[in-house]
């Protein structure tokens, strides 16, 4: 039986291997993934993303175990945890060893933690192909858990159709900062630790937030009240990012958030954004990997000597890096 | 007077258009850029990463301040923050305005925030393009300021020559799970917020991960009692991270962190490790240009309609990423 068959049959030591290939970037991890690729485009991508401190990972922890007990259909979850902790070390992830206790000994669960090692391009694109490859094994759900805000995040949560955002009072005034920016990724917004303290303050920020982004409530001043009208656009493409309160310690919210997460999916298929997600992300997995190659066959071609002296004189300040470019592209 | 003389003699105004040019990537701003180059290399550059609310932007304000009033030879300091609150609104950065009532006026000072448009190769690109223009332009002290721990915070503080990770008690328990990464990067650690409750045990839990990670003292277990000893090896081109505890509201400890970064510099240039991360510096930022301009070159080459379909047949599952670009590649 091929590799694929296996994968196809729902073999966990055959998909673990492939995985292992695939994030290696390995010629067996590139063939598999070329004979799966017809398999693909069926799971639903969710991106979970939020800061440090936030609960994330219990959470996802928990939407798994509803996926798996509660959900009508028992929906088989993948979840691919990107972890910035290990850019270096490549260690495992602390919450993993958690996870396992309430997730092992389920099939239809399939947990991969990614380091963050090499590049932002290279970790967007081996995501990328790891989703391909649960999408193929037949996995329903597949969540992407990245950690904070930043530019890497938002990109791999580009991979995802319905991007969840978690928040949780008092984390910090600077988060209040963050919000603006990683709020226009959110498909639906989670405020965790809802037992906490302060938690209607962090959800009154996150909905005045979401009116400036969505501004389909106009609101008039009268007479020193504040009166609200209700817009009058309310189309089918038009989707605004419901606010979820959780407590993942005991589960308080998940039914809620997972309603939405269809609910969304549901929006996404009715507006044709489901299709044209797909095809960003298939794009942009395309250029990137277009782009690497370009870069091999170049350095293929070029002669290391001239190569190695141009690199030189940028060294030595004789020659900026943009003309050292030029000089190499035009003179090889 | 060209823009280069104008520049190089300290004119803020062409200095603020060409940093517009330069983060445009105009033709005038490359053209500029590749004039000042050789005027490069002077700058220290110094990273300052962590999460959000660990009071990094006060304590990048007060630093500033210091190099300004208190220090002896009074260093002319750009700062430039990396803002991951605006990758799509490009809105000002709250904590400019803080900034800027304490540090207008100064003409040795020139701060200039950055939103986090485009891709994050463009995104450290674009910093060190901004970086040689203020180096050119005489600024001794170079401030990159990144919010997060994420692969790109990674990426622009590997521009710095000392990288500083800012630390604040009490910012949840997964935080510690970030350190374990960040700390690799870090050259000079901050506890801020040394006032608050906890602060104790951030430091402890800092330096227990320091022992770890840079295993200078072996620990003996003799009879039941700890023993340390000190390692032999404490040659030049060893640095060990000093961990400095800061009050950013009030100053407290800004000298002493001024002293470690004094220090760190000295460390660098007597163990070689100055030239090394400046070469790697320039070699990356060239090789991210080269791949750029290959992909630009690619574009313009090859035939839009086959591009199109073959992109066409990637969306119908028909052919994966991988298959398309070797096609592309050979096909054309």
């Amino acid at each position: 039986m091929t590799v694929t068959d296996s994968i196809l049959q729902g073999n966990r030591l055959s998909l673990s291997r492939l995985l292992t290939q695939v994030e290696n970037n390995s010629p067996e991890g590139r063939a598999a993934l070329a004979e799966l690729f017809p398999h693909t485009g069926k799971a639903h991508l969710i991106g979970v993303t939020g800061a440090p401190g936030t609960g994330k990972s219990s959470l996802v922890n928990q939407l798994t175990l509803y996926y798996r007990k509660e959900h009508a259909s028992r929906k088989r979850v993948a979840i691919i945890a990107v972890d910035p902790s290990s850019p270096f070390t490549g260690g495992a992830v602390l919450g993993d060893r958690v996870r396992m206790r309430d997730l092992s000994g389920d099939d239809g669960v399939f947990i991969r933690s990614m380091a963050t090692r090499g590049s932002v391009g290279g970790l967007a694109q081996t995501t990328a192909a790891l989703v391909q490859v649960f999408d193929a094994a037949g996995y329903e759900i597949i969540i992407i858990e990245t950690v904070g805000a930043g530019q890497s995040e938002v990109d791999i949560a580009r991979l995802a159709h319905t991007t969840i955002v978690v928040e949780a009072p008092g984390l910090g005034d600077e988060i209040q900062a963050i919000k603006a920016g990683i709020l226009e990724i959110a498909d639906v917004l989670v405020v965790n630790k809802a037992d906490r303290p302060g938690v209607e303050n962090t959800e009154r920020a996150l909905r005045s937030t979401l009116e400036l982004a969505h501004p389909t409530k106009r609101i008039f001043r009268h007479h020193g009240q504040a009166m609200t009208i209700e817009s009058p656009e309310t189309d089918a493409t038009l989707w605004i990012p419901p606010i979820i309160k959780t407590i993942s310690t005991d589960g308080t919210g998940i039914p809620e958030l997972a309603h939405s997460i269809a609910k969304h999916k549901a929006h996404l298929h009715q507006s044709g954004d489901w299709a044209a997600r797909d095809r960003a992300r298939l794009r942009s997995e395309m250029e990137a990997l277009l782009q690497n190659q370009l870069m091999d066959r170049f350095l293929d071609e070029v002669q290391k000597k001239i190569y190695d002296e141009t690199i030189e004189k940028v060294y030595n300040r004789g020659l900026s890096p943009y003309e050292a470019v030029k000089y190499l592209l035009n003179g090889k």
